[in-house]
Parts: structure tokens; C-alpha cells; sequence
């Protein structure tokens, strides 16, 4: 089953033993294999992929795709700083954000590559770098994600310059002498393949009139099958038509456009799982459901309550024994009705109870395709749980802490009481 | 309007010359005139309210609501030690979780409350401690909530032990020498005013059946109005209709019931608002939305993305100036799609424009409402951003730091990258 597929059930209760409860792994080899299908993808004239760091930032993580051969694709300044830490050479950092570091001048001077993402951005980096190369992300008016909030492209995402505007693009650039050589579009997370390839041949279109672009990137957003049954997208299919539609277009403009693709979930989310104990089961009677309670949640897995995403979660017991099956509903640890790990496919106020082996207090459960937004992409230190710890399985087997549980001292290592609490009327 | 209720512009302005944005801003004038308005709660035969402290668990505002007079309830362990930490003598302090903590012990024989969710924690606490006096949570099979994901009563939720089965409750109280003297009910967050008073004569129902209850807690639940037009609930009038149930219960089973409530949001939800700056202005064209970026989002406003929750938010320029009212999607920092601060109602994966005053780049946009389940339940670190600052004005109007801004050291702080991948294959 696909949470075990790195790991056996004697590994799992081993992390555990060594390492507490929840507990995230990842597995090297998985990682590795996923760069090498990424770093294959068809391409006409050339290829630079990206990992899109924000899906899993963890430094070790971020070390072995670089290493890998990955550039990365950064959503912040923090996260820039992060892959520099990292070890990855600030030329292969490119920043894609809503928000512009404050230090942006150090970080191109260091080499960062800017993806200016609105009309303001391009003006801010003309000004600081007249003369320069640019990239600039256009949202090309269709989107496809997963769900609505997955979906960063048509007029209802903010998501770089709208694609009408390419006029002031290009005054921008002339007036501060830029020169445009890289453009870059990203619809969202989880989109069909159909729909990906449309918006890759509109991008060509825009990229016709953007003269001086060499770089075409088409973003991420592959979609990944994390349940049986659910296909990740066919990553050669797609870009088999890609280099059809590269090869018409340098035909047509006699320029030969190399590709960049930029996947986060793809690369990370089947590469890793969530270990989680069962602490309580409870039931709400014969007409009612019978829940596990996990020391996991929200905190760790918010995607789950956030989209109603599915996950595959088995049931690994405590020792080694055959199980019944049985249905349940499993909460977090979370005070939050909405802190459930079953919620209906696409519904995340609805519940739909889960088929696994039977399990007891003290058992635990495995829940698959966690890599991706989920220690990333959590509700840290709701109802004052510590940030998970994150653990690294090597090829050979052996597993490494690379991120240790968060202590409340540290959580706390922020508050100030001030004195004027403790004085007068406080 | 709302989010200025305790601020005048200049007020914003000055906060974010001393502490930078994104910050939240509590008063604790408000919270201390909420913490009055709870504590008038009508009661026929004496009062204890808690505040839920995992609506805003900062030590300051903790600190503010015990000393005027609150006692708390913590959902779990780590918030009983942040509790502790921030004054509260650990008498005050009841313990209500999904995940029972490790030194359980030692927290009741500090003097901590335990509040037993489940049969299996009423078993546990029996055997830690035969002979002692303990709390019960029950389900009373009917819940409510602004959305299923607040409604924590009921047959889809995990909280409290099913209504049904109290003959266990007895049968392990027997076999433990367990006094059960109090008993707890909670049935969501944003609760129908006739909800929640119909639940309080289902639970003085169930607790007849418990003989040796003597407090009675209702929980939480109190809607609050967050937006203009929006009404909190009454707490005389629901409280009136209480004290009678009350007094009908003595005449009836002969036991002079003490009440408790424990609020959260209603403490909390406006005594806080965040500041925030416009980062960016962008449209997507003529048949497209206008949208104003700002610097904070899910990461400080997850409930917004969770629920599609209504905040009021207004424009504060960066110099005073009259402006022109205009229609605006506001979009989070993040690079996600669903980061926005304007949801249609209930629906997180709609967009509803809002009417505010003309933004730019470089103005400021105040958050109202944004006390409880903000800061304490936010996607922290997404993009890597930094926990946000908070602020209190204290009610000579000074402002006094009570949480620094998170530094992106402590957000990699736990992160190891193992020597094997310096070596080797890695």
C-alpha cells in the first residue's frame, strides 16, 4: 500500500522507538527518482528544472534535489535565505513572490534570479538593476488546481502581470533598458495534463511577443495520485507535445526557447509519510461512527482540513499481528471538530469513515503522500503542539533526524510579560 | 468602525513605525471589560469561568484574563505548562484534551483539573488516582457551530464521551472510588444562542444521572459578531433562562448546581486586530478584479482561508488623507490561491469583492476581530514567513511587545542536515 511503499512496518514502529511520535520521513531514493523523472522531461533546446521549495523547505530535503541536480524556485526572501543556508548556489535560486525581500538588491547581487510577478515588481527591479536580464511571470488568463484555492491562474488569482498588460511590460523594460529574457507562468497545483498542455501553448503565444525571452517556463503543478487508484500525470506524455509546440514556435520566430518546469508536489509528495500513534477510540454509538484519535493533526496535515484532501492511512500495530478490517473516522489531537484525517473527498466539512485494519491505543498509523504542504504547510503550535520531527531515510536504509521536535521553550521563546503587568492595575 | 474600535489611525500608523507589520494588536481594556461581562454571568448558585486559552494562549493576554478574575481551561498539556508560565495558579487550571500528556501525574498533584474526555481517560485518570474527585466530558448528541467545522457535539464528533454511555462512566467511577463532581459539555464554537440554551437543559438532564455532580460546565460557544451588523450573543438573556433551569433542577433532584462557562472567542475575538501593509496592487483587467496585496495572510489568518470567516477590514493610508471608496479582492503574501482575506461568506473557495477606502502600495489595512484563532491557529512558516509580532496597548494607550517577531534562525533552528549527505552518494 502506498504509505508503506518505502517503509515496512517493523521501520515504522523503529521510528517510534527512536524518535517519538508524530514524525515525518522521507525517503532519499524516492526523492532521487523523482529529480531523475523530472530532470528527463522532453525539452527541444534545453531544460533547467526547479524544485518549488515552499511545498517542503526542510534543509536536508532541499540539499538532496539540488544535489540531485535541481535548481529551485523560492516564494519569499526567508525562503531564499533558506536555500542559500541549504547549500544551493544563489544562481540557481530563482524568487517567485508575492512580496519582495527587503534585501532584494543583496540577493540578486549575490546572484538570485528575480521572477518580477506584477507591473510594480518589474518597475522596483528596473530601478535597482537598470541594464539587467529579467524574468517576469504572466498570468495567462485559465488556471487549473485541484481545487478553487490550488487554482493561481484567470482573473480570480492575483498571480503575476495579467496577461493584457503586456504592453506596459514591455514600457517598463524600455524605460529602465531590462532586457526580458526569461517568461514564466504557473496555473496551480494538481492540474490536468489537458489543461496544462492548453496553457503551455497560450504561454508560447505570449512569449511571441515578448521578443527578447529565450527561457519559457511553464511552472508546476503536476498532478500526483496519492490513493490507489489516482494517476500522477505522465510527465513524458506532456512534454512530448511541449517539444512539438517548442519546435513550431522557433520555426515561426526563428528562436529556440529553452524550458523550465517547476514542481514541488510532484517531486516531494509520495517521497514521504507521516508516523502518527493512536491515543484513544472512541465511538458515538450503534447509530454513530467509531473514531481512533491520533497524537497528529491539523498541526501537522492542515491540507487535509483545508481541501478535504485524501490520503492513504494504514494501520500498523503495535506488534506484529494480523488485523480485521474495520470502518472509522480518525480525529487529531486538536480541540477543532474540523481536525479530522477523513474528511469527504473534496468536502472538508464532510466526513467519510475509512476502511483499515483494525487498531488500538497504542497502534499506529501510517498516512502516505505527506511530503508535500504538510510540515511546510501546517498549523503550527495549535492548542500548543510542538512542531513534528522530521526524519530522512537514507539509500542504505539507516534513518536520520533532520529536524528535531520543536520544545515548548521554544514556542514560548517569543512572549514578553511586560512589567506593567505585574505593577498597578495590571 | 470595528477594527478601530481601540485605535485611531495615527495609532496604526505608530505601530507600525515601532514594531513593523504583519502585527496584532490586543487591548486590554476590551479583554478586561469582556472578562467582566463573563464573570456577570447570571448563575443561581455560584460561578467559575475559564477562558479557552487556545483562542490566544500569549503569556500578557493569559495573564490579563486570570488576574480579572478568569480561570482557564487548556486543551492540552503543553498549554497547562504555558498556562503555568504565565501566572495561573495551577488550581485554576482545567485540563480538557483530545491526548492525555505524559506527565499527567504531575500535573494534577500540582493541583491542575482533569477534565476525562473518554472512557479510556476516565480509566486512566481512576488508576492514577483511586479515590479522587474528577470532571466528565460528555457529547450530548447535538452540536453547533458557524460551521460543521466548529460543531464539536454530535455523532460526528469525537469530543466528550457519547451520551449514551454513562452506565460505563458509573461502572469505572465504582471501580476506581471515582467521585465524578463535575461535568462538562461543549457543543462548538459560534453556537445559536437557542442551541446552546437547549443543550444546557439536555446536559442538566444527563448530569441528574450523575449523583454526585455538583458543577455543571456548559463550555463555550458564545457567537460573537464580528462584522457591522453582526450580533454577539446576549449572556444576561441566555443566562436568565439558565438560572431558572437551575433552580428547577435543585427543586427536583435536591442538588444546588455551580455553574461554569468557558469562553474563548468571545474573550478574545474583538480585543484584536492585525496590521498589516499593502505590498502590491495589481488587476486583472477590465472584466478581472482589483486585488491589494499585504504582507501577512494564512499565516496569521488561517480561519479566513479554513471557513470563508468575515473580518472587517479597513484602509488606513500612510498619511491622512481622504479617499474614495473602491471594490477590492484582498490576496495573503502566500503563494497559494485560497491566501485571500476576502471569501465569500461560508465559502472559502469564493471571492467576495469588499468596499474599502482606496489602498496603495505603502498604506495599511486594519483586520478587525482577529483576537481569537488568529495567532493562536495560523499556518505559521508557510512560504517560510516568520510568526508574526503582537502588540498590547495597555489602557494608559502605551504599547508594550508581547511577542517578538519570529527571526528565520529559530524557524530552521530544529533542522540538521546529516553528514552522509556531504559524502558519499548523497
Amino acid at each position: 500500500m502506498a504509505p508503506l511503499a518505502f517503509l515496512a512496518e517493523e521501520d515504522i514502529r523503529e521510528i517510534r522507538r527512536r524518535f517519538g511520535t508524530p514524525v515525518f520521513v522521507y525517503d532519499q531514493e524516492s526523492l532521487e527518482a523523482r529529480a531523475r523523472e523530472v530532470l528527463d522531461f522532453p525539452n527541444a533546446y534545453g531544460l533547467t528544472a526547479r524544485y518549488a521549495m515552499k511545498a517542503l523547505p526542510t534543509a536536508a530535503v532541499v540539499r538532496i534535489l539540488n544535489r540531485a541536480g535541481l535548481h529551485v524556485d523560492a516564494s519569499s526572501g526567508y525562503e531564499v535565505e533558506r536555500a542559500i543556508r541549504a547549500g544551493v548556489s544563489p544562481d540557481q535560486i530563482q524568487l517567485t513572490a508575492q512580496r519582495t525581500p527587503l534585501n532584494l538588491r543583496s540577493l540578486v547581487k549575490q546572484g538570485v534570479i528575480f521572477n518580477a510577478c506584477s507591473l510594480q515588481q518589474l518597475r522596483h527591479y528596473g530601478e535597482l538593476f537598470p541594464g539587467q536580464t529579467v524574468t517576469v511571470r504572466i498570468n495567462p488568463g485559465l488556471g487549473s488546481g485541484h481545487s478553487k484555492k490550488t487554482n493561481v491562474g484567470g482573473p480570480s488569482a492575483s498571480f503575476g502581470i495579467w496577461h493584457e498588460y503586456l504592453d506596459e511590460v514591455l514600457a517598463i523594460a524600455r524605460a529602465c533598458d531590462l532586457k526580458i529574457s526569461s517568461m514564466h507562468t504557473h496555473i496551480g497545483s494538481g492540474s490536468d495534463p489537458e489543461v496544462w498542455e492548453h496553457c503551455a501553448m497560450i504561454s508560447l503565444r505570449i512569449a511571441a511577443r515578448l521578443p527578447e525571452v529565450e527561457v519559457l517556463s511553464l511552472g508546476g503543478g503536476f498532478k500526483v495520485g496519492r490513493m490507489a487508484g489516482e494517476t500522477s500525470t505522465d510527465l513524458n506524455r506532456i512534454g512530448m507535445h511541449v517539444i512539438e509546440a517548442f519546435r513550431a514556435f522557433r520555426a515561426e520566430h526563428g528562436r529556440r526557447l529553452r524550458l523550465e518546469v517547476e514542481p514541488g508536489t510532484f517531486l516531494v509528495a509520495n517521497a514521504g509519510a507521516l508516523i502518527c500513534s493512536v491515543i484513544d477510540c472512541v465511538d458515538t454509538g450503534k447509530n454513530g461512527y467509531d473514531f481512533l484519535k491520533v497524537d497528529a493533526g491539523m498541526t501537522e496535515l492542515l491540507r487535509i482540513s483545508l481541501y478535504g484532501a485524501q490520503h492513504p492511512i494504514v494501520t500498523v500495530p503495535a506488534q506484529p499481528e494480523t488485523r480485521e478490517l474495520s470502518e472509522y473516522l480518525i480525529a487529531g489531537h486538536c480541540c477543532e471538530s474540523g481536525d479530522v484525517l477523513t474528511p469527504a473527498p473534496g468536502d472538508p466539512e464532510g466526513l467519510k469513515p475509512r476502511l483499515l485494519a483494525e487498531a488500538r491505543t497504542g497502534d499506529l498509523l501510517a498516512v502516505g503522500g505527506s511530503g508535500a504542504y504538510c510540515s511546510g504547510m501546517a498549523s503550527k503550535n495549535y492548542n500548543s503542539f510542538p512542531e513534528a520531527a522530521e526524519v530522512l531515510r537514507t539509500p542504505d536504509g539507516t534513518l536520520h533526524l533532520i529536524r528535531k521536535r520543536q520544545t515548548l521553550d521554544q514556542i514560548t521563546a517569543n512572549e514578553v510579560i511586560p512589567d506593567v503587568l505585574d505593577t498597578g492595575r495590571g
